[in-house]
Parts: C-alpha cells; sequence; structure tokens
C-alpha cells in the first residue's frame, strides 16, 4: 500500500468534482446525518443498504434514495460508497465490495485506513467529528471532517466531496484521526457521562438535573475563551482537602467515590507541576 | 441551635425588606460578581474587605463601597455581611463577627451552617451555583441561589434579599446543599478537567483545542433536551473493546490511562443494569 502523508491542515485542494452519486452503508446515527447533509447539499443518493429493510426505508424515503437488504443490489456505477456502520463489522462489509470500482470511504475514528489494504483501488476515510443522537438536529456544514485516503487523486475527491457539505475538512492520516478522537472521548463522551452522574446523585435526592443547566451552559462557554487548564475551578483546584473528604463521605455508590477520587487527584496533580 | 426545616422547594416568602445595607468579607471571584450584582441590583454595599487592601480596592471602587483591611472597620449597622472566601478559612472569621448584630451568610456550597454556632443570632448561607472566573462576565440573575437560615425570620430576609439579584433561588438545608455541590463538581470541574485532558492531548500533537469546539457545543446542548443517560455516544457505551485498547495503547499519561479505563468502565456498567 501506498500512503500518502497527510499535513493535518485544512485542505487546499479544489478539483475534485467526480463525485456525483453516492451510496450509504448503515442507517444509524451517523449514516442518518450524513445522508441528509449530503441529500441536502444537492448529490444524488442511489442506495441506502441495511441488512434488515426496515431499518433503511425511512432514512431512504427521506433523502429520496432507494433502500436495499443486499449489497450487490448496490449500483454499480456509483462513484462513492460510504460505510457508516459500527467499527467491527466495517471489516466484513469491505470484504463484499471487491468488484466495486467506486471510491470507498469509512466514517470512523477509530479504525486505520489499512481496512481497504487488498480490497480496493481508491479508498480513503471521511470522519465527521460529532456526537449524533437520532432526536437531534446538527448544523452539519459546522462539523469538522478528517479525510485520508489511498492515493492523491482520490484524496482530491473526497476533500471536494467533503467541501459540499462541511466548512471544516481537515487532513489526517490515521495516526492522527485517532488522537482526534481519543480527545473526543474525553471531551464529549467523559464529559457527558460526568453529567449523568451528577443527575443520578441529583435524582436519589430529589433534585431537579435542571437546576445544574446554567453552570453547565457556563463551564462550557468558558473554555470557548479560556484555556480548559486556566478556567479550572473547585476543590481539587484550591486543594481543599477537607471538602473532598467530606463529599467521599456523602457519595453512596462506590464506582462514583472512586471517579471522584481519580478525577481530583489528577486536577490537583495538574497544578502542582 | 434551632434548625429549621427547609424544603427545597422554590420559595414563596415575600416579607423580608430588612436588608439594605451590605457588607462582602473576600474580594476573590465569587465576592467580585456577587458584589458587582448586588450593586446592580441597587443595594448599597458599604464595605468590601481583604486583609490586603490592594485586592478590594478596584472592586470596592468598581461597586461604590469602601474598601477595608480591618474587619473591625466594618460599619456596625450593616444589615448583611456576607462572607466569600475559601472554606477553610470562614470559622475563623465567623469568631471575629461576634459583636455584630448583623445577619451573616457565607457563600459556600461545602460549608455546614453549624459553623456559625454560637458566634451570630441571625444567620445563614447564600450559594451561588456558578463557575465564576474574574475575566468573564456572569448574567447573575440566571444564577441559582440556593439559601438557608438559622429561624425562619432570617430566612425570610436573606430569601428576599435573594431575590432582588436572582431569578431562582432555592431554600437548601447544609444536607442538600452539599449534594447540590458534589452534583456540581461532577458536572462543571470534572467536566472542565476532560476539557483540559483532550486539550493536552490535542496540544502534543500539533492539533488546535478549537476542532473540538462544535463537538463541546453539541454535548452540552443535547443534555438540555435529552436526559444524559440517553444522550450517551461513543466507543465504551457501544462495548467496542477493541477500539478502547486501541485507545489505551496511545495514550501516554499513565494517569491519563487511568481516567480512561475507570471512565469507560463506569460507562459500560451503567448500561449493563
Amino acid at each position: 500500500m501506498t500512503q500518502i502523508k497527510l499535513s493535518g491542515k485544512r485542505c487546499i485542494l479544489e478539483n475534485g468534482n467526480m463525485i456525483k452519486s453516492v451510496a450509504i452503508i448503515g442507517s444509524g446515527n451517523v449514516a442518518t446525518h450524513l445522508a441528509i447533509a449530503i441529500f441536502k447539499a444537492g448529490v444524488n443518493i442511489k442506495n441506502i443498504y441495511s441488512p434488515t429493510l426496515d431499518n433503511c426505508t425511512t432514512l431512504a424515503k427521506r433523502v429520496n434514495a432507494e433502500a436495499v437488504d443486499d449489497i450487490y443490489k448496490i449500483e454499480r456505477n456509483i462513484d462513492l460508497i460510504i460505510i457508516s456502520i459500527k467499527d467491527n463489522a466495517i471489516k466484513n462489509v469491505v470484504e463484499h465490495l471487491k468488484d466495486f470500482n467506486s471510491i470507498i470511504v469509512h466514517t470512523s475514528g477509530g479504525v486505520n485506513i489499512d481496512v481497504f489494504d487488498g480490497y480496493s483501488q481508491k479508498y480513503g476515510v471521511l470522519y465527521p467529528l460529532q456526537t449524533f443522537s437520532r432526536e437531534r438536529e446538527i448544523v452539519f456544514n459546522k462539523v469538522p471532517l478528517f479525510v485520508e485516503a489511498n492515493n492523491l487523486s482520490t484524496l482530491i475527491e473526497i476533500e471536494s466531496f467533503a467541501k459540499k457539505i462541511s466548512d471544516t475538512v481537515i487532513q489526517a492520516d490515521s495516526e492522527r484521526r485517532k488522537i482526534m478522537h481519543i480527545a473526543a472521548v474525553f471531551a464529549c463522551n467523559f464529559v457527558n457521562h460526568c453529567y449523568d452522574i451528577s443527575s443520578q446523585i441529583l435524582r436519589e435526592n430529589g433534585i431537579e438535573f435542571s437546576t445544574l443547566i446554567p453552570l453547565i451552559e457556563e463551564t462550557t462557554k468558558k473554555i470557548t475563551e479560556i484555556n480548559p487548564h486556566d478556567a479550572q475551578t473547585g476543590p481539587a483546584r484550591r486543594g481543599d482537602t477537607d471538602v473532598i473528604n467530606n463529599h467521599l463521605k456523602s457519595i453512596s455508590s462506590s464506582k462514583y467515590k472512586e471517579i471522584y477520587k481519580v478525577l481530583s487527584n489528577s486536577i490537583a496533580d495538574s497544578y502542582k507541576e
């Protein structure tokens, strides 16, 4: 495999114009939001595939595509096939796409581009850095898209396509994409779990979670202006061990007690250095 | 000490009108934002105290108050004294206020009301649930204020005063306030530390933290509409151990590796039950 070196800079390539038709494999959260964005950008979505037709029929109708439950029913002259399914299912699907001449991409933060090795000539990655829930509308052109490809001409095509649906298209090889994904796990998945824990603690005591919303909103707004390291407040930041020990006594769940300790120690440590 | 039972409900008492003058002990983040809110509400701030005049002179000027560096220079006929200093310094200050007839409150989430026992006749707590940084302006009337007092007439006065600066005034005894404080540590302090870690991971790899902002904003917006438990996404939520192990290999800091493990296990556990 020839791997091209990616700069990590915003894309400056402007010459791609080949991708005029798309098929999407998958109908989950990412596939749904991506399909809607592509449809809105005026690109023709020919097929949406799911092993169970029921799962993709509604989405297919919404984006004027044909729902299929057999990969071999995807049209052969399609320009781009987007695989947007669970990470550990990608390899298996790729093996079934050997006979397609389309550009093939997956949308995963965590799967290396080498998953396509030996199965395709033109392939890459189109990773949207966002948390998608079916119920929530997303302003897709604000979602950063990380692109990677196995050769320059394919990269140009994927980039050009990505720019139709997002204002922020960034080149990143698999290693850089993994770093972004890890950062996203901390800044999104772990943050949300902290919200979940606080919500549970309040519920156990009959207090509404909504009371925390102004605090949560300010915590987030703050770091758009101040470096998170400088924005840190709270007992661990102040080194207030009396409050920390008092809190630990009041937390009933041993799991949450451990999280409280580990995170407080980490905060305290990071201001000692 | 007679402790009155507090409902945890929003206040409905309307008859307090005694507090027309205030002194503030402290000039840190909370004291500063509180002083500005009180000044804007048209209540007369007579004194701002700090052991070092330099620390409180600017703030005192801004709210038309006199800066003092000796607690005994605080005017004797003041209606309300607000102690807004480090938790572990409150006790010592309270001991110096024995001769004052004013209502005395502290603003801490973590300090029990019994810190005033034996030192005052009219006392309570005024806890603003917010993260305050000096550089950031706060819309103070959106900050929930938790109030507590040692008797009903004092509670009426503190509540009435609190309502002048905030739209959300909630009665909470010390135990409830502690619960709120613990929930706030998870939803604000720990969340911010997760932002800090992701920022460090990106910086080590030459990637701008600002790339994460759309993801961070959506993560926060989501939980104003969806229960955080239902909003959870990511590898731990999906039980994707391949991605988790792959991430753990890439995290160089043993401290952040531990945090990644503890939080991922906690997420996974909370969807098993």
